[in-house]
């Protein structure tokens, strides 16, 4: 927790906006997740052009700025899952209104 | 309006507040309007180290993004006052929340 802490504030939250809102697989991975698909290989099915190595770089960068958590389950075979983080609820909400003022602007 | 709508949607939202949240001025200026400080003069009276020329770099930024509009009154002398749109009451709330994230990062 202390380390992620550590690793967000070295991203400052306007550029965590700036790199999720100028990049689509990055609104489309995350839009997947708050829909409830949170694991790689389904989310990798979600989209044709959606490449595993897209994929986990995106999913990286949200574990890097605190969005995302990973949960890996001890089973076989292991099952990874990624859920949002409480800051990650409320950035998401922050994106929203992003998205509603850009509406807006028409 | 038509026209700032024009204006305004050539800048997008996640822009402005790179532009306004990495600039001391601006966030000193907007914190100034929105405390009541809205004519010129009295703006550029509130900080050391802000000149004319700053103050209205950054007061033609807000009108630019739609923030604020200028309001010119026929005095002798001429009076002129800012005031935040719609849209900018809207953005100073989106501020807010970014400052709020940012201050959970520590």
């Amino acid at each position: 927790m202390n380390s992620r802490k550590k690793t967000v504030s070295q991203t400052s939250v306007h550029a965590m906006v700036e790199s999720i809102v100028g990049c689509k697989w990055s609104l489309h991975v995350l839009a997947q997740i708050r829909a409830g698909i949170n694991r790689p290989g389904a989310l990798e099915r979600t989209a044709d052009g959606l490449t595993q190595k897209v994929l986990s770089e995106r999913l990286n960068k949200f574990l890097r700025f605190g969005i995302l958590e990973k949960h890996s389950y001890p089973e076989v075979p292991p099952r990874v899952e990624y859920a949002f983080t409480p800051f990650g609820r409320k950035f998401l909400k922050l994106l929203d209104e992003v998205e509603e003022l850009q509406r807006e602007l028409g």
